[in-house]
């Protein structure tokens, strides 16, 4: 019965990818071993081994449960040649990270955490540098496509580079995961509403 | 002669803590110990620790630095009563950061990659983690600062909350720091660019 064979692979990789997600946003991706996650996963070396090679691979598959909730939001946002405003965009971003990766609903973990050890631990790691250039490239493509759609529907100048845009909007994005981490009384609430101040949302002209 | 004496000191402060900045940068604040400093400095123990008790006063003399560059900054954007648009401080900010942090005059040190460091570092540091909220409360409250003035000129909502303004413009400098380390093609000017775009400015009302 193959079935329940690849049902148990994809348990056991989901618990060992817990376990390393719950060493990393507590103790820093420096501060891990393959070792630590080995125990903490309770399970063999060989095990752990068959799944991830290395500690990259594993952050690599953290990163990808991420991605998968960003491209979910980018998917939704973009339904039917939609042209969302940049500023809603980031708003359900941040919702996102908010309900979605702040408790991981599998996990329990705090992903952001992790994030934030990932920036600092690229600086030093040129494999990891080279997995989080990739990974934020494509976040902030998903970014500028928003402001490409909604540049076509003129509601962005045309000579505004979309890519650009896209920069400032994955920006505004981390920012508030670092702020939330960080500085006391951070909310999405108030977050967002500074930003609708700033990004006064222009109506469109109705199609006459 | 103590005007000399003063000199002295300041000079052998200021040999500790470009040292110290240096391995902070390369390495981490973890992984840096008061020994390396001290290595590092060619100094004896005595004298780091007759200006530096611990790690976490050298950051804090490190983010003194940064602060100062940001107080500076914040002075000029604010003199005269002047309301400058939230946009033109976070570019002012950025290209502040671009030329004074990113190589520090005094050190040649890139100023941003201890901050990510101290990020991820007071995230399991709570000692670390009271210094930063502090440091990013003053930052933010300074944005805030712009957005209020911004507002009393009626250039911004009378409803908006400028605390929630700072957050979000302090964010977007936050998103540029962060960019600019871990995404390669991250510029400046077109971070810059792209905030421009997505925050029209309004332009002031003459008075008649």
């Amino acid at each position: 019965m193959p079935r329940v064979s690849e049902q148990h692979r994809a348990d056991r990789r989901a618990e060992i990818l817990a376990a390393a997600a719950r060493l990393f946003a507590a103790n820093g991706f420096h501060a891990t071993s393959m070792a630590d996650i080995i125990g903490e996963a309770d399970v063999s070396a060989g095990a752990v081994y068959g799944y991830f090679r290395s500690k990259e691979d594993l952050i690599a598959a953290v990163a990808e449960t991420a991605l998968s909730a960003a491209d979910e939001v980018f998917g939704e946002l973009l339904a039917d040649n939609a042209a969302p405003a940049p500023a809603h965009a980031v708003a359900v971003l941040i919702e996102a990270i908010t309900t979605r990766l702040m408790h991981e609903p599998e996990t329990g973990v705090d992903f952001t955490r992790i994030g934030v050890q990932v920036w600092a631990e690229a600086l030093r790691n040129p494999a990891l540098a080279a997995r989080a250039d990739a990974v934020y490239l494509r976040l902030r493509g998903n970014c500028a496509e928003v402001a490409r759609r909604r540049q076509q529907a003129g509601l962005l100048p045309a000579d505004t580079d979309p890519d650009h845009v896209g920069a400032a909007m994955l920006g505004l994005v981390q920012g508030f995961v670092l702020q939330h981490l960080l500085i006391s009384g951070t909310t999405p609430t108030a977050y967002t509403a500074g930003i609708n101040a700033l990004f006064p949302t222009p109506t469109p002209t109705p199609t006459p």
